[in-house]
């Protein structure tokens, strides 16, 4: 059995964001905590912005919460960059416990199902889960130096520049997480590191189709089906896949890329990133979730599993999707 | 609490290692499953050499369990390639779950302290926590390409090319774990990327006296502490921290880098590597705890969570270190 069913349904009780310029700008800019109008936040670097950013969302949500850093048990972190070091330099500020977890664009999700044992399990009271991504230090590691000022092909997606932390707590308040689905690896044979939405739809259709079958859920039961960077070409995949297994997800299905930015052309697919999921999970979904106007939501954080290494040695893609629960 | 306490005590019921030829060679030599005489592994690459060594420790491992890999829920695994590649594309090649995790050399500890969690609360049934190393493509990630010839500093240690792999289960066998202590992010501002020793020693000393203090336990009540690997400078330090803080580990204290080879000048201070700890202790650790020769060791991994570019932008090195109790 890959998914994980949760007892004592640990809540989530506080979530923090930190936005880019260009996201700040997009359809979902109202939900987000801090809008950033300079993408370098003050610092020297992208990548060290990206981890000011991390660390900003992450003391925002302590703070928030009104708790005292001594009963925060860990903070489960990952990012994109090599050895996730936004989340080492960004948690090094915090005098607690520190799991750092890596599954690419899928470790938001990967965060909250460790994060949900810990509690649910009674190993731990209160954990915060929080991922980012930055658009410049991504290009950078896993493509092309922005100076190079390289054309980005129709299939790209846009890396999100945005961090996202919540906190799971005990505490019996709403939202929810019910369970969660660990994913699998899946490899279709992409190599194209440009088309990221189709490296990662398959493993999404087996993470997606695994939570039916081992809950006996069906999409119908969901409010919404919330993949975490598909992007539009993916999205369809997914969808595609998911049909021929059965299952019917157009009416739930929205993607976390999808929603973040008014897609233009620079965007094409729309968004991607290990901070897509938690940018949009922690604002816009969450605080509807808060109100109620959504019941029950399956969030779906899928990530590729590649490093510019293994794409120079001619490897595929592989991909992996975890799939998370959350009901108010 | 950064302490888990497991009522169960999950059952640690068969593990597996794959050694590089300098390691079989060094004293621990008998202990392991397989040995190769080219580090190369018959692959192309140090890279792909270091992945199938993971894979084979894994293979191994489920094999010698008799277990089907459907009874397998998940596998947890990290290495030091940039996005974890060694484990994704070993780990791509089982039918079952994945969880990546990254915390530098501390990463075999953690899995193991999450495994756990997952088989004492119920929540999967047999987990493979697994890790990996390559001197090779560490020293081309993190420092120089081998081709280049450079000339090793007297603090610098080998990072270990090996792979361990063991199965956590929920079966009542020997030996068992007991409990775990996350560790907590430590920096002491060391910025010398070939004395990782000094870097990792601070953290590992924090992690053991909050271990000692959350469970009242004292160095006396361990058969053995066993760093993961400081090398001898970096064994001396955290000794001198411990001393200081009211603890002398002195008499119990080994280290999986100093046991691993037959320290001659080329090692210098030790074995190093993700691989390291996950090696000692699936081979000579586990064999001493089955035959009950030993009875309790407190196993701490210690990382240094540095990247290339996080140190080439002037940046320290943090420390971080999980410990894990194991008895028989």
């Amino acid at each position: 059995m890959r998914t994980l069913f949760y007892k004592n349904k640990p809540s989530i009780i506080m979530t923090s964001t930190v936005a880019g310029p260009k996201e700040s700008e997009g359809s979902l800019g109202k939900f987000y905590d801090v809008k950033l109008s300079d993408d370098k936040y003050g610092e020297k670097s992208f990548e060290k912005a990206e981890s000011k950013m991390l660390y900003t969302a992450i003391d925002n949500c302590i703070n928030k919460s009104k708790k005292d850093i001594s009963k925060i048990d860990s903070i489960i972190s990952g990012d994109l960059l090599d050895q996730i070091t936004s989340s080492t330099f960004a948690v090094r500020n915090f005098n607690t416990g520190f799991l750092g977890v890596y599954n690419a664009c899928a470790s938001f999700c990967e965060s909250l199902s460790i994060g949900a044992t810990m509690i649910d399990g009674g190993y731990m009271q209160n954990v915060i889960c929080a991922t980012s991504s930055h658009f410049s230090s991504a290009e950078r590691q896993y493509r092309f130096p922005l100076e190079l000022g390289s054309t980005r092909p129709p299939l790209a997606q846009w890396t999100v520049t945005g961090a996202g932390a919540c906190m799971l707590s005990n505490s019996k308040s709403n939202p929810k997480i019910v369970c969660s689905t660990v994913g699998k690896i899946v490899d279709f044979g992409v190599t194209d590191a440009n088309d990221m939405g189709a490296a990662m739809a398959p493993a999404g259709a087996e993470t997606i189709s695994t939570h039916f079958k081992e809950t006996g859920l069906k999409p119908n039961d969901y409010d919404l089906i919330v993949s975490g960077d598909l992007g539009t070409f993916g999205s369809r995949i997914l969808k595609d896949l998911l049909y021929e297994k059965g299952f019917d997800i157009e009416k739930q299905h929205v993607d976390c890329g999808e929603l973040i930015y008014n897609i233009s052309e620079s965007e094409y697919q729309g968004g991607s990133g290990a901070g897509c999921s938690s940018l949009v999970f922690c604002s816009y979904l969450f605080d509807k979730l808060k109100k109620k106007e959504l019941k029950r939501i399956l969030l779906v954080a899928t990530g590729a599993l590649l490093s510019s290494t293994s794409s120079m040695q001619g490897e595929s893609i592989p991909g992996i999707a975890h799939a998370v629960s959350v009901e108010c």
